[in-house]
């Protein structure tokens, strides 16, 4: 509070004093009362209308941040009239603030996008995020950050497993199981030199600068370790029913949804035996805690009232079931953090829920690569990887004709592996995920795959922060989707006008957790039977561990939009003859699919060897290790051909499967392919594509490359 | 500034004595380095560190809101360490803030929405917009701000045509035209009891509550009537290049995208002869204005320098094309307002300009229903409609297995009628406007559709208000669609899981401007010919004038989705017979078009009438004044066939055209059509809102309608 250096201390002494003669001198006397009225804002009970810093009471109610009194620091209609103003705590400008968060599971992990969104939106300072994680979300959130690129966002991940000991031994009946008592070890965990940090639950959204929430740090007293707001329901009041026994607090207690820490003195203090012997003793009369850490927290606290700095209630608005948030919402000029802290969460009850629920929505469905915004006024190196992007970027020639094309793959965009909660299929030997990638108008697609498709599969779904929810809701209205814990779905948000098409299967083959992958597109469906047939063959074939080959799966289409799906080989060679159906893209592109000579599949009862021709883009089953997928292909064609000619390349031999078929439905076109066939500029500009590719190609392999290009010289239309 | 009140005028004065007093024994006399430096800023030249008003020294330059100097009332940093703060304005909490803003066309509506956007999502405080309009942009925002509900928000219009005239005699180069010098005119043009307003260019975005813009008016002195930002460009120097006459101004000027009026005063010092005597004067030797109403504000305050008020830079972050703005924000610890004065605009070159993007994209792509909040701190009337569609949805049963159905068709969808520039087709006694709806999965259809339609169509979209922004890069990259005048295209935005079909057929259809209209769907194609045949048809028939008549267009399908159009009734019949055309839906649901009669329609040479039949939904011609459709049914199912309904229980006739015809083209099943299969509620939910209509129909036609609830009688699937 005080300004560093003696003279300073003196004048500031001074000030204050004559500050309190002004007061007396202009309003009689009565300060308080008199700042409080001409600010023009009622006040409640026992709240102090100009605090310095909150106090705590004899009764140990934090009376400077009663539920009733607004946020002092943002309660500017109560100042200004004033001809001097109570210094608002100071913005850190530049600090680097540092925020922990405990997160398990695929479900926290969306939570705490949501969250970080919602602190990056509004917040002007470096960030340090400390991450308490299982592997399941470390894996989703190092994979997210990284994309993400966000600049003056720094990330650190933390072990739960091994935290765990440390409160295992606590019974708790709280929804949030161990991870909520997780925030109890915190400074032991976090970096002993890390002196401060914000604790966050991941159910809180912010509506404010999180800056003037560390800034409270200073006006924490020497003594005071844990800054902390009321609890904004009579639970620890124990009246909400007959034999309701909480744990012992302060009156209402404190929340610990939002709080503030000084892990330098906690450390000092012995913190951790602190804890450890309340709880112990607490339990030995209680069964379990209730509402976990925050127990714990308010049993310490009472025999300990002097570590608390109670916060303003608007840091932390309880949106509980039985919330008495209203007394401080309604009062207060401003919101800064909500707290959805009811396990119906969005659906809790509340005459003003609409109001909390658009502000999370907002968050919710905020485009996040907005949100890689420099900070200006605060110079810091620039996110891993974003100086290279950046670098070429600005190589690229905004006049050039294919400037879309050289722009969009050079995006680097924000992925969310495992969207969903997914269990990874049991190691097998010969076990094949199906990968696939679409986009918002495919997703009634999902259910007839997952009936044609019982194995594991790892799609790519390309969609915006808003489409991401729809899509949540949609699997949620789905039987058939939300009953498949194999299916694992990435999220790649939208970036660009064209889409990645081979960027998403990249992503969706990296996620791929069984030895081989089928390498599929969303419009097909594949044969009843293929994903045991596949297994069968792969194990026949020794694949993988002796030969090094591509299990070719033929390819036919309907043009019907209604059409009842042949069981058999036999079924599907009388719908080739009565015309209902034919082989893939038979009347426009038949280079694509003719080296798998379907005359030899009709007739064959093994499987036989083709060669690779040029235009050769069949779909196979591969070992997971096969070559990705070229990025530089965005948009429609020539993608998948690409790929081939890389396995060839690699001396992958290609062997068609003789009971296996899969069946392309139609569709309307995509943009894409519309754009490509109306727009010269777009087919020039694969061409140019193609051209570096083969480029490369006869780079990497030299010689054997050679045919590739001979292949090339008579120009065509492109598949 | 001065608190109102003598002993408060004297405790100030004496405060303000005694802080220079402190500041001397603090920090040696030089108070203002000392501030600064404390606040851990660097400074400019010219800057005060700690102003209470700004000021306008000898050379005419505002030195308080010198473009390096941030903004003093939201530059905490700066303050807080110091231990008394100078009063930062008053927020005026639950004060009515008046808006002004000049809006003209489709694009300058588009603008204002999101500049809307942004100023309503930081807002605090009721609003009122004062938007001075031509007559489509009224048109435009008249239904958007109707259906948009926000609640404490009220808009007024104000003729743009009455008040050209007093600014039409000024010539004037800038890209803005007479609209830019409309804003020289307002205090004569809004209510004489308006005593002060924030004017706003449709191009500025906020970062922050307008509120506390508004509470700068508290700065202004007893002379001061205008409050503008610095000019952050060299423009009014005169140095730019050889030759470079600009108007006459206090060194760089002000620049007049963000301006704050005390409009009483400006009344009573003859604000109106003012202007025009200055800008009649500097026009003698002047050929025009470059820059409209700003060069001639510049030169009335070069006049009368204490009329100008300088504003932070903050207010004004102006992003033309030599701007200076980098000197105002990097040093800024808060943006409050960005400027996009280039007419580049967002295209403009900047180091910055990612940042400044980012931010507009926040707005332009933000879902605007989330803006729907009320304001707890200051209770304010609910807009026009909210209570009865409120009371509506606080009836409904959330577990009435029904409830979504019932609340999706009491939503009000926000609306925004021609979204992109559009011609009125002329007045032509027989014309027919294309009447459909679609959404996102279905752009691609529209150039097709503009190929077969070179009438005027009216198309409904349901977009979110990211999605708008896709279409519009759409209709933009398509030759075709940009090339035509005559589509209207109506943005609806989505809320809820439905969609609201028939709602969306209401607004294309109420927007449809033509004597006729041709109730169409997406998915088909109409015969090349179809629209002069019907003119032709609509003359002959004596349609409307004699006879009451719904023409109905025989409708086909095509199963395969390559497909080559025929170009007469004869090649309909080869396809017919050859079977890759059929009737529509012949396969699913016959019932839903056999009363056409497809076999008389073979041989008919002259339109036959026909009778209506039970679940009968032809595609038909009808006046524009014909029934609306039943909102009541959203989603998938039945929605046309209560529309013929109505229109045989209002005696229309039916008749069939002998040439005319459309063909649905193959599509993936919409999410909706899924649900319906896969749902038994879905499909009970949809006869409860038969049921219902039926009702309402015999109340309605009375015993005429008894033909209806008989033919519904045996139960079937719904079509």
């Amino acid at each position: 509070m005080l300004p560093r250096g003696r003279p300073r201390a003196l004048g500031a002494a001074a000030l204050l004093l004559l500050l309190l003669l002004i007061g007396f001198f202009l309003f009689g006397g009565d300060v308080e009362c008199e700042l409080g009225e001409r600010g023009g804002e009622r006040r409640g009970p026992g709240s102090l209308p100009c605090p310095l810093t909150p106090r705590v009471s004899a009764d140990g109610r934090p009376r400077g941040a009663a539920a009733v009194d607004g946020d002092p620091s943002a309660d500017r209609g109560g100042r200004n009239r004033s001809d001097c103003v109570p210094p608002r705590p100071p913005l850190p400008k530049c600090e680097l603030l540092h925020v922990a968060i405990v997160c398990a599971g695929h479900n926290s992990s969306r939570d705490l996008v949501t969250l970080v969104k919602s602190v990056l939106f509004y917040r002007k300072n470096p960030l340090h995020f400390h991450l308490v994680t299982d592997a399941m979300a470390r894996n989703i959130l190092e994979m997210l950050f990284h994309t993400w690129m966000v600049p003056a966002v720094r990330v650190s991940f933390y072990d739960v497993e091994e935290l765990k000991p440390q409160v295992s031994w606590i019974p708790n009946k709280h929804y949030s199981g161990l991870y909520g008592l997780m925030k109890l070890v915190l400074p032991a965990a976090l970096p002993p030199e890390l002196a401060r940090v914000i604790v966050l639950d991941t159910d809180v959204t912010f509506a404010s600068d999180i800056a003037e929430l560390w800034a409270l740090f200073a006006h924490f007293s020497d003594e005071q370790v844990i800054g902390l707001v009321e609890n904004q329901s009579d639970w620890y009041l124990g009246n909400l029913w007959r034999n309701h026994r909480p744990w012992p607090a302060l009156g209402r207690g404190f929340n610990t949804g939002v709080i503030l820490l000084r892990l330098d003195r906690l450390r000092q203090a012995g913190w951790g035996q602190m804890w450890t012997l309340t709880a112990t003793r607490e339990l030995l009369t209680l069964p379990a805690t209730s509402l976990a850490d925050q127990d714990i927290f308010n049993a310490v606290i009472k025999e300990h009232p002097g570590l608390v700095q109670p916060l303003p209630c608007v840091w932390n608005v309880q949106l509980s079931d039985h919330t008495l948030a209203e007394r401080c919402y309604s009062e207060a000029s401003d919101l800064k953090v909500i707290h959805w802290n009811s396990p119906k969460k969005l659906r809790v009850k509340n005459k003003h829920v609409e109001y909390f629920r658009n502000l999370y929505l907002t968050f919710l469905e905020y485009d996040g690569n907005l949100l890689r915004r420099e900070l200006f006024g605060c110079p810091s190196p620039p996110p891993a990887g974003a100086e290279q992007v950046q670098w070429a970027l600005a190589q690229l020639d905004e006049e050039d004709a294919c400037f879309e094309f050289r722009q969009q793959r050079l995006t680097v965009h924000r992925v969310h592996v495992t969207f969903l909660p997914h269990e990874p299929p049991p190691p097998r030997p010969h076990d094949v995920t199906l990968v696939a990638q679409l986009s918002m108008d495919r997703l009634q697609m999902l259910e007839a795959l997952c009936r044609h498709w019982p194995g594991p599969m790892s799609l790519a779904l390309y969609l915006t922060d808003a489409e991401a929810q729809q899509f949540l809701r949609f699997v949620e209205a789905s039987a058939v989707l939300s009953a498949r814990q194999n299916v694992a779905y990435h999220v790649v948000y939208r970036e660009g006008p064209l889409y990645p098409v081979n960027q998403l299967r990249n992503v969706a083959l990296a996620q791929a957790l069984t030895p081989y992958v089928f390498l599929s597109d969303i419009d097909f469906l594949p044969a009843y039977s293929l994903y045991d047939d596949l297994r069968a063959s792969i194990e026949q074939l020794k694949l993988g561990s002796e030969r090094r080959a591509a299990l070719v799966v033929p390819a036919f289409e309907t043009l019907h939009y209604r059409f009842s799906f042949p069981s058999s080989k036999a079924e599907v060679l009388a719908l080739l003859d009565s015309g209902s159906l034919y082989t893939f893209r038979y009347h426009e592109w038949p280079r694509g699919h003719a080296p798998t000579d379907y005359a030899r599949w009709r007739e064959a009862q093994t499987p036989y060897r083709v060669q690779w021709a040029a235009d050769y883009e069949p779909y196979v089953v591969v070992p997971r290790d096969c070559p990705r997928y070229d990025p530089r292909f965005v948009g429609f064609g020539w993608n998948k051909v690409a790929h081939i000619m890389e396995l060839d390349a690699q001396e992958y031999e290609l062997l068609v499967l003789p009971e296996a078929f899969t069946i392309h439905l139609p569709h309307g076109p995509s943009l894409d392919i519309s754009r490509f066939r109306s727009s010269p500029t777009y087919r020039d500009c694969l061409q140019a594509v193609k051209d570096e590719f083969h480029q490369d190609l006869s780079r990497r392999y030299g010689a054997a490359a050679l045919k590739y290009l001979t292949a090339l010289q008579q120009p065509r239309r492109p598949a």
